[in-house]
């Protein structure tokens, strides 16, 4: 998949509430379908379809104990591409008022 | 509109190449329609409908050009919204190898 797509892929899975408050709990430490069912008031087969959009995105992978099938958080993973994505516009609007002053700076001057 | 809702708008804004391309661009400096449709290899049509999806998310606005009707982006904007969501995910992956660290520096204390 190219660098593109999944970034694409990535925006569209963080697009719903649920999926991000899924993401946040799982920063915390896994859990299994039945684990997010109950605090999150959905029943399983609606968190397993989010999970699905998770982990093909590729936020999320399986934990290691096959039994209970827990998710886990890849720390990380998309969640980098979208930063290094956002990163340009966020040096913008951090240098904004820097901008400003030499706007405000070369409207003192006086006009050739 | 609540906090979460313009999130959901705000990602599901950027889950398109194309949209991105053009905030990008805008954040060079302000374009119209037209400007943008050239580079791009879009027809004007599909240019605009990309632009009112920016606009309701808040990304973009008009110029100051009636006549030109160019658009401009809104530095920050939705995007500081976005930054602020991936802030504790960001924490947690810089973070990740001081947690190693202490991780492997517990491993070498003697069991209780």
């Amino acid at each position: 998949m190219d660098k593109q797509t999944q970034l694409s892929l990535a925006f569209a899975a963080l697009a719903d509430p649920t999926r991000r408050a899924i993401l946040a709990r799982l920063s915390k430490g896994e859990a299994t379908v039945s684990e997010l069912s109950k605090p999150f008031g959905l029943r399983q087969p609606t968190i397993s379809k989010h999970l699905r959009v998770l982990e093909e995105a590729g936020f999320i992978r399986q934990g290691r104990d096959a039994q209970r099938r827990p998710r886990q958080l890849v720390v990380g993973g998309p969640l980098k591409g979208v930063d290094a994505w956002i990163r340009p516009f966020r040096e913008q609007w951090e240098g904004r008022f820097d901008n400003l002053d030499s706007y405000l700076e070369n409207m003192k001057r006086p006009p050739k």
